[in-house]
């Protein structure tokens, strides 16, 4: 295994079907925002499913544990991280499922079809709002100079390659869920669930975990709201059913 | 009291500052939606109010609590319901405070200044999406016609109403957040602040508690969501903190 590793990697078990993922030690490591949206999106048999921005590609080697005839292409952007990501594909043994594509998703037109598939997911890295920092999933590289995704970015993909009643599934600041509503109404693609993430059952929610559907008529559900932790400090019943009480990402 | 009271009306104590309402017996009742909006909204000291479509004036009795130097003015449609929520303020001695307005809210100007209120609430009637049926709070007669306030009307009262920076608070369900939040942000109304109401901590939301604000930047705070009962079918703990162990609305 050690061939697959590179000096400033770690290999990780992701407590999850013996999936194993490789990240960098650090930067571009996985954060529970990945997990959630791969609980939260709306999985089919056979869907054809797109992850925006994959990094690590936490999110498709999630994904695949739901419905093992999933065909999944996650795009990334930064080569080197594509190739890493590859790896771990390899090292589960899933390159019949996975395919890492190393491209811009912002010309899919390149190099994946417009309107064939179900199911687009995308964590996409944000500013906090007010705070002027660049909170995650960015390399640093990139992040000195600009966000190389927006949220319109992010709208416009989906919207090229989602299929009609096709869903776009993603997990962004609720600073901003106005103007997220907004780009998707305006692509056509109706929010149709919400689901809140807060930290605590007394706090503010922080992110938003949003689906929405092609073509779909106007009807927005708003499900039982994620605590992240209970009041005790440990793990909510519902993220440690995921995980076991060893936590997300502890390292192998 | 009894000369205050009609055949078909009722006198109950709102457990909450000795107030006391009339309501009708049948029809024109106030709901938990009512209450909570009171709680819900910014209140600041000498603040100008105005509540859209004030049925019994349960929210201008109420709000009143929250600061006794407000100046509320409750418009509703219906001269007999508006005739009877002004016996409820004077029932209570609060004709100072709270002035109760036969009028359409269609049409403000005709009897409201313009671009000088700091609040407006509005608890206004719906369609729940998919039943066919008025779920609240209208009369029978205006309900057999059409729905005499619509979302677009209710927006477009707040923002002749309001002042820069003034507020509009209101309860609607989910089902059409997004168009809400279309439509407030059109209008220049930003939603600032959102609360979820669930019927139990498991449940989806029914119910949004909006607040806008005029002329605000964007960023949008969703606080900890509400819960109308614990599991065990009783009021939850904030619930019941502002009514003791009787509940809401028990009649006198």
């Amino acid at each position: 295994m050690s061939a697959l590793l590179k000096t400033d990697e770690t290999l990780d078990d992701l407590l999850i079907g013996d999936l194993r993922l490789i990240q960098k030690k650090k930067g571009f490591r996985f954060t529970l925002d990945a997990v959630l949206l791969a609980h939260f999106a709306t999985v089919k048999a056979e869907d054809k499913v797109v992850d925006l921005g994959c990094g690590t590609g936490i999110i498709p080697l999630l994904l695949q544990t739901r419905h093992p005839e999933l065909q999944i292409s996650g795009l990334e952007i930064q080569a080197e991280i594509a190739e890493m990501a590859q790896r771990s594909v390899q090292l589960n043994g899933l390159e019949e499922t996975i395919q890492i594509i190393e491209g811009d998703f912002r010309k899919t037109e390149e190099f994946l079809p417009s309107g064939v598939f179900n199911l687009v997911t995308a964590n996409p890295p944000y500013w906090e709002v007010g705070s002027g920092r660049v909170s995650k999933c960015m390399g640093q590289a990139l992040a000195r100079h600009e966000i190389a995704c927006t949220l319109e970015d992010i709208v416009g993909a989906a919207r090229r390659l989602l299929n009609y009643q096709g869903r776009l599934a993603l997990i962004y600041p609720v600073d901003n869920l106005v103007e997220l509503f907004l780009l998707l109404r305006t692509s056509n693609l109706e929010p149709r669930r919400l689901r809140l993430l807060h930290s605590f059952p007394e706090d503010k929610a922080r992110l938003a975990l949003v689906e929405a559907r092609r073509g779909a008529p106007v009807k927005l559900q708003i499900e039982a709201p994620l605590f992240v932790y209970e009041k005790s400090g440990q793990y909510s019943a519902e993220i440690s059913a995921w995980y076991g009480k060893e936590g997300l990402g502890s390292e192998a």
